[in-house]
């Protein structure tokens, strides 16, 4: 019989939510792959919690191994403590709680930037972190207004891209934007619908990608920051592209 | 005060399972985006629901005067009813029950073909159809065994796109690939993990792209197939693209 500490539990509780996420600086990542990606990282691990019933599996038995060798705290959970705990529809039989590690924005000065302003569906943000992880852009510049980057859609959806990029919630977006331009000489182009084709977009280290909102674009208070913008022509009847294809799209044209 | 018909309630709510919207050959789609771009459509329109204190909007009177004008019966309903009906988290105030209007495969064989097996996320597949409309490409070809196309979410977030694209469900995918291969010269390109550089990939009409689902990629069954494979490549530290990026990705790449 595992039972899960009443203490963990309650904490585990708390970071269902935003506040509580922000007041710990901490977040949940649910399931084997993203457990062992945090594991892989440089991230901190408070604590990993298994299903008891499934601590004899490979994957339980690889993660458990790696905890003990690094000394983090593994505690096991009984199905009833599933209900109580979980945060996707089917718990995975494996979280970890893991400290929150986020970027200086000076750290971000010799490459390229992924800049979001306002995004607010979590899967989209989730995926457009997976899709900056696979061409190599690893600095990404958030809006405070984004979802939560911890949110546990978004972990999820980042499929252990979390671990890979380093992400900055800028508490003052257009400051850090006209600083960057300012002080280290970054270009910031952006997409609408009467750009540049967008196979012209620059691809060197000294440019910021700026994409605005799923409904309302770049906010009006960064526009008049931005260097070029380009777009996507399409032929057909859609009115717009999804948020997350635009970033793909651009992301794999200055990748190649 | 208004009062929807119990008939016309009994009906949506059946609509919101798949067997009574493949029995019925209907499906339902919400807010003045989609219903508009219904009327706009060759789609024939069952019915339309407003709510009824809504009516005199600008949007709504509009889609009345439209409605009135292609004599399609409008039912409205008043609040109560909405919490019966809802398809979605919030009612936007308007629906109609549309009549499924499938093509047939002979009706696709001068032009580029999206092929989609086995996709099982609604978002996925919707935003998938959306961005094939952005880029012309009108004619794709779903397995028995994607997502519902008429699933409310699936229909949501082609964003109106299902109105503007020819979409197919095979019964049987492997004879229709088969087929549009011998009869009609047909070649089909596919991604993976070691294939060509997808800066390579063909884009004439008689072109069949050909993707499986989120988790386990292009059935077996279809992989002899396939002429080509291609690769989307990528430096960083992710596994693997999402899907519609894939998707998004190719079909830019064949549009420029």
């Amino acid at each position: 019989m595992f039972m899960l500490s009443i203490n963990v539990k309650k904490h585990l509780n708390k970071l269902q939510q935003k506040k509580f996420r922000k007041e710990f600086k901490e977040f949940i990542v649910e399931g084997v792959k993203g457990v062992e990606e945090a594991l892989n990282s440089e991230f901190e691990i408070a604590v990993i919690v298994i299903e008891g019933n499934l601590r004899d599996n490979s994957s339980m038995q690889r993660i458990i191994a790696k905890a003990e060798k690094e000394d983090i705290l593994v505690e096991y959970c009984n199905h009833s403590d599933v209900a109580d705990i979980q945060t996707t529809d089917t718990f995975p039989g494996v979280l970890a709680v893991i400290s929150q590690d986020e970027q200086e924005l000076l750290s971000m000065t010799e490459q390229k930037i992924l800049c979001l302003a306002g995004v607010k569906d979590p899967g989209n943000l989730g995926t457009i972190i997976r899709t900056a992880d696979w061409f190599g852009v690893e600095n990404i510049l958030l809006s405070e207004d984004c979802v939560d980057l911890y949110n546990h859609k978004v972990v999820r959806s980042t499929m252990g891209s979390i671990f890979h990029t380093n992400v900055l919630r800028s508490p003052n977006l257009q400051k850090d934007l006209e600083f960057l331009k300012k002080k280290f000489d970054y270009k910031i182009y952006s997409l609408d619908l009467h750009g540049d084709d967008v196979e012209k977009i620059p691809s060197n280290n000294k440019s910021i990608y700026l994409f605005g909102s799923e409904s309302h674009g770049v906010p009006s208070e960064l526009e008049n920051l931005i260097d070029q913008s380009y777009t996507i022509p399409g032929s057909g009847g859609a009115e717009s592209l999804n948020l997350a294809i635009s970033v793909g799209i651009v992301l794999h044209r200055i990748s190649v």
